[in-house]
């Protein structure tokens, strides 16, 4: 393969893929994005890369998950490289979350077929559905690994209750298609991804790229301390039951349990709070909010789990107040796979790139995608740590340092083995 | 007067005008009342109380601000003894908040005109209008206390946007008749109020009633933290800018601060919180909340209000969060009547009852009043501390303890002077 050690994305192509892309589902000024999966805006976005694949000479396809292929043959029937992201967004969005990957992932594909290089085996763009989890899930990588069931599709709705079914059905989708995306195993070799990361540390650090070792598990919970409402002015304070004060304890832990108990990747938040009745001039007799733990470390996880209930129930304890929790999600976490880390490293010495191997704090389709396969992901900065954002940004320069190291990637695992090592 | 010692209040004309009054304005089952000030149920309940002072042979009439009167009157032209509440709600509220106190004036002067006592002065039942504040303050007790000037009543407007102007033109009512509610001061002997404590101080210790001797100042203040939103998983601990931490660790103060510069009477309430964006999966960037702090010392609330203030301060710098604060309310304390107490307790141990001299936590009318009249509060008991809702509740038992007291102090106070001691 040495003569194509020197080939390399045409950045101009990246740009002008990711400026078009950017410009469907555009909200009105400075509101960025919006490509809800299986919005119109989703549909269109789709539609457009299915162009760009054919365009690109790759052969195009779609599954019943609506996720979207562009295959690079090869003349071997081995298990297929697949590479990718996705193309939906949260609301008020930037250009880069999971378009990156896509387009990056496109060009790499595209650069390797004009060159005439033969791959040791398929080389399979994906964009995924519904990353972003308007159903809850990550339905396309979720459905392409088989984690998914014809129960759940069907109890499927997102936060305004519109079902699954029904968004699907509305783009001309067949719902119940969704179970036929699951990909015999036999068939994926491994799977890469290069994803904006999200976070501050690559752009603070000013680093090109990030070589991800472990993406963090999470776990998620819904929960409720219910107290007693009273008048803020004649309850003496010893007299008490306030939700509120015990969310404020509660939250005052967390620094605590995570220094005693979680790894150098651990986070904790508190990101949603509700108070019952709300007003000021009553004490709260029921605070609903939200907690998000993650770690990269599934032990330390279960550990984090165990510390944060022990608080709650002395807190409640403590204050005379009742909880209630509900677990909407708890993903492990996922090392990623060794042989890749090591290709990836050898790209950054190879390119002369200055790079920093770190976990992902945030989930990704990678995630599920490492439930069954090896994986591997790229990190570039983010600027000002900036994500779901419309001031989301990385630099030409680190997108095309990520792209060229992702096609070394690609071309070294799909290498005709005589030549590999 | 000694003739008239004996006269007791009608429990059952009582009974039946709190049943009515009920009645008006009443919400689907279990979400008790609403009459919010200038509504039609409210308006309805002003017209049933003119009736009824018609009825009970007192002269009724209303002023500029739609407070009403019904009036006792001597052959003196003496300033008046007015004695009274109001008849407006909060939602979902009780049958007796502010209901109750004019109620049983109206009985006290019903009975007292019935026997044929003739008292020094003029006695007037008043019902204030917007004690609960829909229009931001009080606005009955203000306007009679020449506390309000145009551009303000101009310038009121609901949480929903609709105008003072429109709520009271809507009723047939003419704001630019609220300025003429003022009564000038040399008319206005003393102002007595009967009210249900609204905290469960007198229900915990098994009393009939509470001689207030002090009504709490306020301070309420809309506070705004900001920080910085950011990715939940991808943003280090040690990198955020955590507005609801902010607020955790303010909220963490309010028991420090109390303890340390708070008289008894103290209390401070985070009521009201919201976060933004307030997602599970991201750092609070803003959060908006606001503190209720009360005391009966004035003094001691403005060291309170310095030492949240500097709390704010020194949160803000630890965490690197801005803060932008509004004062939206300040209330001095009111310190009752000496004369009113003595009357009060003495009529406490003629009556045989058991009562607690105690400060009041809530703002009244009576807090209005007694910036320019000498003012004294009966409480009776609050179930379970319970009020503004459906199961505010006290017993009857109670309500007529309290109702006997308040006549007691009625005839007390305009006994022709030679029988006064």
């Amino acid at each position: 393969m040495s003569e194509f050690t020197k080939m390399r994305v045409n950045l101009d192509r990246i740009q002008a893929d990711v400026e078009t892309l950017a410009s469907i589902g555009r909200c009105d000024e400075d509101q960025g994005l919006y490509r809800m999966a299986f919005t119109d805006a989703d549909i269109e976005a789709r539609k457009w890369l299915l162009d760009r694949i054919d365009n690109a000479g790759l052969i195009s396809r779609s599954d019943g998950a609506a996720n979207i292929f562009g295959v690079l043959a090869s003349d071997h029937d081995s298990p297929s490289l697949v590479v990718g992201s996705h193309l939906d967004t949260v609301p008020c969005a930037g250009s880069l979350d999971g378009s990156l990957g896509v387009v990056v992932g496109l060009e790499c594909l595209r650069v390797i077929n004009q060159a005439g290089y033969l791959p040791d085996r398929d080389v399979e763009l994906v964009a995924f559905s519904d990353e972003e989890g308007r159903f809850g899930g990550m339905l396309g990588s979720e459905a392409f690994i088989g984690n998914i069931n014809p129960l759940s599709i069907q109890h499927a709705s997102d936060a305004s209750g519109f079902s699954l079914s029904e968004a699907m059905l509305s783009q001309g989708l067949d719902p119940s298609k969704v179970m036929e995306a699951r990909r015999n195993p036999s068939t994926i070799d491994r799977y890469l991804e290069l994803h904006i990361e999200q976070g501050p540390v690559l752009d603070h650090k000013g680093l090109n790229v990030g070589v991800v070792d472990e993406i963090t598990g999470l776990f998620r919970w819904n929960l409720k301390l219910i107290g007693e409402s009273n008048h803020a002015g004649t309850t003496p304070m010893e007299m008490r039951r306030d939700a509120f004060m015990g969310l404020a304890d509660f939250a005052h832990e967390i620094p605590r349990i995570l220094d005693e108990i979680g790894s150098e990747s651990a986070r904790a938040t508190v990101g949603q709070a509700e108070i019952q009745p709300g007003a000021p001039n009553t004490v709260p007799g029921m605070v609903a909010f939200t907690l998000d733990v993650r770690d990269t470390n599934q032990e330390v996880l279960e550990a984090l789990k165990d510390a944060f209930h022990r608080a709650l129930v002395v807190i409640c304890r403590r204050r005379q107040l009742k909880f209630d929790m509900n677990e909407v999600s708890s993903i492990d976490p996922v090392r990623c796979d060794s042989e890749i880390i090591k290709i990836l490293e050898e790209g950054v010495t190879e390119l002369g790139l200055k790079a920093l191997r770190m976990p992902s704090g945030a989930a990704h389709d990678a995630q599920i995608m490492g439930r069954q396969y090896p994986v591997g992901m790229i990190f570039v900065p983010s600027r000002g740590g900036k994500s779901h954002s419309p001031d989301e940004w990385t630099s030409w320069t680190d997108i095309e340092a990520g792209a060229n190291l992702l096609l070394h990637a690609i071309l070294k695992l799909t290498a005709q083995k005589q030549s590999l090592k």
